[in-house]
């Protein structure tokens, strides 16, 4: 099956907020082969569920979720889970799986360590 | 001076969103002379203002402020600028210095693309 990842972030109405999240999607894009999107939970464009339909409209049936979140709160724990059972009604060819936030990843606790460190130690 | 950082997350009620956060302020305290600490923003306990107001009793008289956040929204270019600022005029020998957000570090976007790779070729 063909795979794409969607990294989904919080979103905010603040174009400055979005920009970091622009700026990674385009920095994965140059890097990676498998498709990666940029998707918003609330108050910006493009939704997951816009998402979703573009890449299944291009042929993906296997789509990774990767919550760009330290932690998960009840977004993550309802309000997405919520969401995901809704779009699995309407793609029920598709694979939809949430992973876990990358705040909980052991390379992202061990890059915060070492700026951390950095910091510390200046 | 003597020197602590203090680790700024949102906060939420959520004990399980504050446990990674304080898994992190324990390993950092193992790994670091220089003592560090996690504070939160809204909706949870130690505040800034209760950690610059603990250090400062301990003696440490440079303060720098690690947002752990992705990227700087209004919480972070207006609300905490806004309690430094009292906090200065509370402690005017303390040197305060809110650094920028973790989420802007180079090696913190090195750590994404890396674990963004690993799934996506997964």
């Amino acid at each position: 099956m063909s795979h794409a990842l969607i990294l989904l972030a919080h979103g905010s109405s603040d174009a400055r907020w979005r920009a970091p999240f622009e700026t990674l999607e385009h920095d994965l894009r140059a890097r990676l082969e498998t498709p990666a999107v940029i998707a918003y939970m609330e108050l910006s464009e493009p939704s997951l569920e816009t998402r979703v339909a573009e890449l299944y409209d291009q042929g993906h049936r296997r789509l990774d979720i990767l919550p760009l979140f330290f932690a998960a709160g009840r977004h993550l724990r309802q309000d997405v889970p919520a969401q995901l059972e809704a779009l699995r009604t309407q793609y029920p060819q598709a694979a939809l799986t949430l992973l876990d936030p990358v705040g909980q990843h052991p390379a992202f606790v061990e890059a915060l360590a070492g700026i951390v460190t950095s910091r510390a130690e200046a």
